[in-house]
């Protein structure tokens, strides 16, 4: 089984039509995973729904803690960009129970519900990356999978690169 | 380098407005690789475009041609899902210079130009799939990956499953 | 309140995954009007779901029949395109109780459940019209309307125009 | 003809994927009549690109002025739903030169870059009152057209209603 921990970011952002703005209420996870017709077996848990720009040490630290206690070795993880990498290396800063696992950040530069959304492809994408890599924590984007120590968001094009 | 290979299927079908019936015209496929913001580094390449339950064994033939002649180790092809298992099988009957390369053939339940469609899920997997996997061939859809020789689309549900 | 009769045609064409074809099966209607965020008073009656290629007498005479005995005087009938103009014609040489009415016919070039379907601007404008016309029948697509007998679907191009 | 004058608004939110914001850069409106596949003779003008929160009275004024100065007698102005009945009080309460005109404001709650947006339906209906209400300003929202000094936006519950 995977377990999917999402926290939010671009991929569930939502537009408040009373008050014209960007907000966050529910995950839009299980209706993407219906759309892509997922016949993984996977347990979707939302830890927190908001902006990766706004996320705290104690936000990291319980996803952490939910990444120690999930009883699966695959893990996918929804999060906003902008501090996505800054997550990855606090998981992998953890203790070793955490580093037996697969985990694999992923995200989206567009919120799915806008039709021009780049969250189901990398979806599919961090669904099938979990699968296959070895132990460790990575993030996902664009298509291409990165360790978690061997890449950053380029702030000027959005594109997720290695360093 | 990841080489694309469209054959069509309900990936690639519009809608005929004139005619008021389903068609094919041209890929979808760099709309969609545009959409997911992939920043792989790939060659799409249109080998038909035709509903699977069409395709011949000339067909199949061409399709396996291109497998051998492509110069990359990894190879995704788009295709309808009907026939899917048996374009498989056919690749990886074929000759050893095909089977030192890792392709996947994926497709869609739901044509892309639809807005309910799986594509760019599968797509996005598909895609992931064929950069970890060893040599052999594969099909990848709902999210999973089986190998060639094990899979079976269940024609009652449309879901591919393991056999 | 305006009764909106449905017929089915292009609106309301699903794509049936498993057949890999183009089938009719619940109207569209309720979920476009919510899309529109309609605030009008209407009543949506089906009455078959059929392409308008199919459409016989004998249907034509249960939308006439439909025409007459509705209590409302402002009626729109969403239909098929290529027949759209026989079934006005037929609805406009039927008795006086129904030519006391305002009844606009209105389609789709492309299925609403694609992304690229003209059908909730068809809609929109067929209702607003049907709020401010004379008692009559009116062809309303491309945001323009007909009288019944000044109009005819140009097969080449698809487009309304006037005769 | 029909002159469209673009203001803004929800209709034209854009996602800014760099700073993870809606901001305003073109106008969807020829996109959005294309997909409607109008066939109307529209002439459109964009005037600017704001969230009618922000507009002042020089905007307003440059507003009035073209509408003034317009050869057409049908306008259509898109503008957002916040101020859009202070603005059309604006237009009203100008020279005989614009009240001689009939001028159609409308808008949408969801941008149209939403797959949920409620935008075309509007489009559509209000392209189809101006063509037949007599001279005079309008609000045209939700499938109903109100005179302007006759509506407005009820701000709990989005919905445009008569006073």
């Amino acid at each position: 089984m995977i377990r999917i921990l999402v926290t939010g970011g671009t991929f569930d952002k939502e537009y408040n039509e009373l008050a014209g703005t960007l907000f966050f209420k529910d995950t839009h996870l299980p209706e993407m995973l219906r759309l892509g017709r997922s016949r993984l077996d996977v347990a979707v848990r939302t830890l927190m729904m908001i902006d990766s720009l706004e996320m705290t040490d104690a936000d990291r630290g319980l996803i952490v803690d939910h990444c120690r206690a999930a009883p699966d070795s695959c893990i996918v993880i929804t999060h906003g960009t902008d501090t996505m990498v800054e997550t990855a290396a606090a998981i992998a800063g953890a203790d070793p129970a955490v580093g037996a696992k697969t985990i694999v950040l992923t995200g989206a530069m567009i919120p799915y519900a806008f039709g021009s959304s780049d969250g189901l492809f990398n979806l599919g994408s961090a669904l099938s990356f979990v699968q296959l890599l070895p132990a460790g924590v990575y993030v996902a984007m664009n298509g291409r999978c990165f360790e978690w120590n061997r890449v950053r968001k380029n702030r000027e094009t959005g594109v997720f690169e290695a360093v």
